[in-house]
């Protein structure tokens, strides 16, 4: 299959070399160069303008936020000019309401849309083992099978419409986040009272919370190894979509607001550049914990 | 290893047989009759008051709040009279403040102090795989690892004093019923938005969060049984714990005080009997979403 | 003084009913007709487009959202084609971020611009009695204080930037917003325990709260009069401006949060269209207590 | 009316004073003798235990807590031998559980109770300005209202039952934390968008939110004068005591909660000695605003 490929950060970077090892013609296209050229020594080809990469068989764009999307791909008029018959997967994390509209337009310009948003971070995806939540006609879901299998361990079909694989999306990452403060707030409650926190992280992690979330995000925590692999100021974007959606579809999230007002704080002490695992430290400050 | 067994509830009924069908001499005592009989057809030992079961070579209590401890051990002065050299292990969840109460208690009478509580429902105790939080002098935990080992899995050593073992096993409940939460919310959040509950439940526990905690609750919550494993009332008691704890330590704890505001709705709701996970109904009753 | 008059809902109504009471004359101007033929009744003379309006020595716009004022008068070029010497006094509701905006855009143009968000509903706004909440240029805010005498009780100065202004009417309505849900949860508090919430609405009142929110709000939830004079959907806007406001600035509103989920529970169970108020509803329905 | 009068703290002794101002004859205890002998400069004559000052015509105590309570008045048996026909008035915050254990205890001494906690703090109380929250039989009050008018500007009958009076008490005190927690996040939410908190302090005071509560408040945080006008910690006593109440009646508290976890915030930082308007700092401390 040939595979256009729009948006080379860190996720893309890996997931693009990924299908380059599984055989993939593989057309890459980057805001800045430097990306383009490491995937071309892998053996990828550069192509000039997004729209080149949707003349391939499948289009995977992996680009950061609503905004970029609609003025790389939406704005620009790429759907309307893809090639017939092309299938389109967006695979970053993009709000709800987004991707509701992102139905629309495609629908419109007679492209197929398959959301196909992932679990997992770069090393995780330099392995090829993301989990894969893929929503979308079937058919289609079928059809980019190989280009699936080749980035991901698992896809989880979640619907037929593609937002629903957003819904999924944030509905996991509520779930790490919540684990992430959870973890903060057991390890004060615990060194503040002379337990360990590797103590209680080494029970939780052996017993009840024998979990990749659990063991991942502990050690982050442990170590204070919080070099971002996923930067604490786009967490707190992943939170407000969250949010957002929350709003939408009138089903109330405590814990995200929680973990909202944390996400606040430590990015006003300047900590939104470290890896969104360091919203555990506003546990600790609060508790009167200090930390290096 | 003689063991006296103070609270025959479903767990201290399930950790008794245990201790029979581990070939232990076990003498039980229970404030009402009927789990002293079915014990006595097992293979136990009836005897009349507590004390007796103190003239063992260890005695296991399992007895449920810090209020019944004192007036079935402490005021009766059963420490006082124990047998020389007896080990107390207290296995039930109780307050911080009192397991340092019950140091200084033991202390005095010159008997030997374990904190013991257990992580695990009645069916896991039956099957001998509760996970043991244990806390107390070493030769102490080395002594009675006999009897720790027929009823549990694994013992994990917390420390040297016994109220430690309080504080992790805090913890731990704490993010227990935490993950309950998160579920809830997320699942209203999906379903609200036409994902079922079960895709992302299945999701979760194949992907980052494939750890008991999730599958069991995911499981209760989806299934809607949520005949009493462990009963709201009294978790919101174990909450109560934490808060008192969190208070004493100066550590807050956000996600168990929107917890503890979801039982107090819950029992508001006569839920206080359902299983703990009931609490999951608060977060689709407040979606609007019509709940049996 | 001439005044253009853009957006005659039911605020803006009232306050042009104000400004022509007070001798001015007022060109008005509004997306719905009857509004329009309502105050030509009463002295003002229609203009065919928002572009007329701004004619005037000063525009008042009164319009709901960021978006409005976008569609209506950025977009069209309303500002460009201005009447030189003109100030324009933005009297809604809008974002942080949005206030910004619009000192570029109008420094751009070369308009005056002036911030006046104001304090109070439709009922206060008849009267004249709002408090009007201003930031921009002092000459400018000295100039049109015909304007702001005609509409309001008090104007307060709060800086010398127009989005200054929005920044401190976020915070008023954060205070209204918590007092609201500070007295639903007090009310439901006291009503399980048998003290009618009347009695400690008196107290509160009578006391330390002696304050028109406390006394206008709590007459709202007692007497259940629900009727929108602001509606619980419009409130959610403003609290989803307050929070986004909170994450640019870097200060956690932890209340503001709280609010938030108890705006999605109510509107999830129909009650958008309510007065914001109605919120109080969650807090009594979380306590079981059925009302009407 | 002859008064006993046991408790001579802050408040205790600016009362006992007001009394002999009245020309009550007051017959004073106190655990320490300091505060006894400035009452006996004023008027007073000293007793030398409790039971000693039940002799009298009323019996007031201002007692901090239940334990004292129980310690001082009923665990010596005070009421068993207080002089017939004695009416007992309980001025503290007591826990709702507490006060009507209180009720079968007078019940069964055959002595008239009346629960009355007062609202404002000692320099209110010097004045004779508090305001009284009174419950029990309808005579009793009628009967001891010459008390009640030299201590306090207006009585609040709640109901007839004692303990209703501390449900109101709670209640009330649950407005003022989170009218102290509105004010500390509406400061740092504005501080960090360059709107003097001084300003939007000054707008909520001299618009809807003009009441004691936020002058008394607004004033307290913004000179950051935190010295003890009630301590921090004796506040989360009372936050404590609403979430209990809050707990058995089944009535959530949210606001309660999040205040309860400032609190517990500032005593971690070492606040717990100040004024309880200085959990404040906590708000700023989020917001990354340095504050000596």
């Amino acid at each position: 299959v040939d595979v256009g490929f729009v948006g080379l950060g860190g996720m893309g970077s890996a997931m693009a070399s990924r299908l380059i090892a599984a055989g993939h013609r593989v057309l890459v296209w980057n805001r800045s160069q430097d990306a383009v050229d490491k995937l071309r020594a892998a053996g990828a080809e550069a192509v000039k303008n997004p729209l080149d990469a949707f003349q391939a068989d499948v289009a995977l764009t992996m680009l950061a936020s609503d905004e970029i999307i609609e003025d790389v791909i939406v704005k620009p008029g790429v759907l309307k000019s893809a090639r017939p018959g092309l299938i389109h997967l967006v695979t970053a994390t993009i709000s709800v309401d987004y991707a509701k509209t992102l139905e629309t337009i495609h629908k419109e310009a007679g492209v197929a849309y398959v959301g196909a948003p992932v679990l997992g971070r770069p090393d995780v995806a330099a392995k090829g083992e993301l989990n894969i939540l893929a929503a979308g006609n079937a058919d289609d879901i079928a059809w980019v099978k190989p280009v699936l299998d080749a980035i991901g361990r698992k896809t989880w079909v979640v619907g037929t419409e593609p937002h629903l694989a957003n819904v999924a999306k944030l509905a996991a990452n509520f779930a790490i986040v919540s684990a992430i403060e959870t973890m903060a707030e057991a390890f004060a409650f615990c060194e503040r009272q002379d337990v360990a926190p590797e103590t209680i992280a080494e029970i939780l992690t052996g017993t009840l919370f024998a979990a990749p979330a659990y063991k991942t995000y502990s050690a982050a925590i442990l170590e204070r190894k919080y070099e971002a692999g996923f930067k604490l100021a786009l967490g707190l974007k992943d939170v407000r979509l969250m949010l957002a959606a929350s709003e939408k579809a009138g089903a109330p999230l405590p814990i995200a607001s929680i973990v909202r007002d944390n996400f606040v704080d430590a990015i006003a002490h300047g900590e939104g550049d470290k890896d969104w695992s360091a919203v555990a430290r506003v546990a600790f400050r609060r508790a009167a914990l200090a930390k290096d």
